[in-house]
């Protein structure tokens, strides 16, 4: 049993932890050494120790989900999976609707709600044969505002957000997968403070349903390996495409084999000053290592262009805090409208930020997307991928932790800082959990091209492997 | 009193019908000659008289409109409107969400629907001064299949769709703009049928809210000139914007004023082959007013550049009916799972025709998509603007109509052969009322460039006022 580790043991060793997979035991499952019933089950056993402390869930349905598990035995004993995450438990991010389950955003303005409808990832998981074994907690609206979960290898720590219960539910082994969403963090971050491994995609690769409002979005897969990240991510687009009007996720339905890149460019971004010592060391080791292996490292002191791109992404927060500031307005306004007494401070001045904004102003700010896009293109193509960290640091104490962020907006769930640029520009990033800082895991991110999606999967699938977890 | 024209005058005479108009009141109202709120009262006189016949309206909110109206009234004689559009008594196309009243979207699984929700264009008009007046009917989700609405200029033809009631409701001079919206040929066609002036403006200009799940719908305005048609379509921009993403409208607050092109290229596309042969002739004799007039006219004879184009968007319905089928899909299988017999047949069709496609198929339809955007691209830049026909002819009689268009889709609502195109490319069209076919309106649209809305709109009013309109 190599399932459910970290149960009952604080604080995150990179030596011991071993992640839950799926892909492999699809032998067992075919030749019945091991059925998705009885994976499902060491699932609920592992959610009941650890939920109380963890708080992933919103809604469970066991219920309904032990029938469908017992459905996807047979088809694997078969031989006719519906697809290789037939069976799979997956945990869905609350923003995403249910026809079975209550979608409540994490907001007190949709407690209770019912729409009676799947998002499309929810339809598509469910064609898949996977098991929708329920709603994992969302910061409010997936933004801020944080809710009840707290990190699975420190309950002092926040799990990151806004996929909160996600990352939290794949980090204490309770499900081996989860749907998050990434607007400017929400997705790396949590996944790099949870030690998931996760894919933010390209943008509009994977199809978010009714969640269209904001330009640059994203559906992303909490997995804790390459091969399930993938399989995931791949029956998201197999059965429901990508986002209206994109091609959605490419590449094959075998998830990528590890692959050593010739050269990376370093990213710094605005989370470079922002980090700590320990991270900063902890990856310096880590890219020594990487070196070592043989891979070109490229820095924004070896070339003028490297440099030229860190200087258009290094206020991509703000960036992001305008463009989806503009975008959410109609929406907040409609909120307000009900109660505004049940929007958060941090809401609040989101709301008002946006409403001091013209159209001018957004149009500004589109146009600087473009030329950080631009910049991005003209980079991307001389390297094979680039590296980063996933965060600026461990996740953070909940208590006494200000949130300070970019100005008028707190981030109590940690500062998106190495997230934002890659939002804005729509690239795809792997995070996998390759530092252990003061006892927690820090997540680093390979970022490439768009459309890259599984190359760059397979780049982190071989740092992952080839290259020895740092701890600082 | 020029307004309510054609009432209890069956039939359309272009010589003698005088729309509904609003932006020439502005210095009646400021001087208090006329007020908002008696111009309001004479549009509900209007609605009293014919809306038993017409069947424009789902719902109606008088009680709430005739307060504001007289707010608006004060604010005028104050001399300080909230916009041009103060006052402006609006219809809704029943698509979009107003939290003062159901938002039933022409189907019976809405039925009674609240959401306690305005979308970002209801927000716009009521920041703008604007009065709701109503919700206006639509085609089953803004498809095919028809509402009650009937022609205001002949109660046994179709008012055309999906925007009927919009269009019919300014057609009737029963408000002097309606708010429409357009996928395939939603707000053009009916338009045309109801003698209305109108926007399909370009891909994104202006926000459709939360109904962001198709790739290229349109919100657009119905008016009863250009005038108005600008003053509401600016003040949705400058109150809401675009679509996320998208710049938003561009242009001044002020109208157009009518520009005579020096060169415009006519387009037969796929239509063309569907008109019938008094539509073409009254179109040919029109066509040589406008040469008359100094105009230079390109056809698909003059020139392989256009003869390409033409080429290009031969079989644009089609196309639509692919890409948006499986943008679709997610959410009609919701529909399905709720109660499959509340779906039309033609609405189960669509469902089952996007079942059938797989992400290749869709990455393919985008792939044409692309490509006619560029020969569009290609060719547009080499006249002024494009000319064509906004419909296949007059409003069809409802009974007896078969609605047969493309393989498997019935529009009894009249073919949208002429404006699949426009909406695929997400180029702005204009159509004004020039023809009179068999004592029913026919519209003719001048089409542009991205982002060149206000400057078709300002030839779209040349036409109007410079060219007499032509009886077939």
């Amino acid at each position: 049993m190599t399932e459910g580790a970290a149960l009952g043991k604080p604080g995150y060793d990179p030596a011991t932890y071993r992640p839950l997979t799926w892909s492999d035991h699809a032998e067992a499952f075919r030749s019945g050494a091991d059925r998705p019933s009885d994976y499902l089950a060491r699932c609920l056993a592992v959610i009941a120790a650890r939920e109380p402390k963890v708080r992933a869930w919103v809604t469970l349905n066991e219920v309904a989900a032990m029938p469908a598990a017992e459905a996807a035995d047979k088809r694997w004993r078969e031989g006719k999976p519906l697809s290789p995450v037939d069976g799979m438990p997956v945990g869905v991010k609350d923003l995403y609707m249910t026809r079975d389950l209550p979608t409540q955003m994490g907001s007190p303005l949709y407690a209770g709600r019912t729409t009676g409808e799947d998002s499309a990832c929810v339809q598509a998981l469910r064609l898949a044969g996977a098991l929708v074994l329920g709603k994992t907690v969302t910061t409010e609206l997936g933004f801020s505002h944080p809710g009840p979960t707290t990190n699975p290898f420190d309950p002092a720590r926040t799990p990151g957000g806004s996929s909160s219960g996600s990352a939290a539910a794949v980090g204490a082994g309770m499900v081996p997968a989860a749907i998050g969403s990434q607007v400017v963090g929400s997705v790396i971050r949590p996944a790099g403070f949870c030690a998931n491994t996760a894919i933010k995609p390209t943008l509009g690769a994977l199809h978010r349903g009714e969640r269209q409002g904001l330009s640059h979005s994203h559906l992303g897969v909490h997995a804790g390996g390459i091969e399930d990240m993938w399989a995931v991510a791949y029956a998201l687009a197999r059965f429901s495409g990508g986002d209206p009007g994109f091609p959605g996720l490419y590449g094959p339905e075998a998830a990528p084999p590890a692959a050593a890149p010739r050269s990376l460019i370093v990213v710094e971004s605005e989370g470079w000053a922002q980090t700590d010592d320990a991270t900063l060391g902890a990856f310096e080791r880590l890219l020594e290592a990487v070196a070592a292996a043989g891979v070109t490292l490229v820095r924004r002191t070896d070339r003028a262009d490297v440099e030229a791109l860190e200087r258009e992404i290094a206020e991509s927060l703000l960036l992001c805090r305008d463009i989806c500031g503009w975008e959410l307005r109609w929406t907040l306004r409609n909120l307000a409208y009900k109660d505004v007494t049940k929007l958060s401070d941090s809401m609040r001045t989101r709301l008002e930020l946006a409403e001091a904004m013209s159209i001018d102003d957004y149009r500004a700010a589109l146009a600087k997307r473009e030329a950080m896009r631009s910049r991005f293109r003209a980079v991307a193509g001389t390297a094979d991928a680039m590296i980063t960290l996933s965060s600026a640091g461990p996740a953070p104490l909940m208590a006494g932790n200000s949130g300070a962020g970019e100005p008028g907006i707190t981030h109590m769930t940690g500062l998106p800082a190495y997230n934002a640029w890659t939002s804005a520009i729509g690239c795809p990033a792997v995070t996998v959990p390759m530092l252990a800082v003061g006892g927690m895991p820090v997540g680093v991110q390979i970022v490439g091209r768009h459309d890259e999606d599984w190359r760059i999967a397979g780049y982190a699938r071989w740092l992952k492997e080839s290259v020895a977890a740092v701890a600082g």
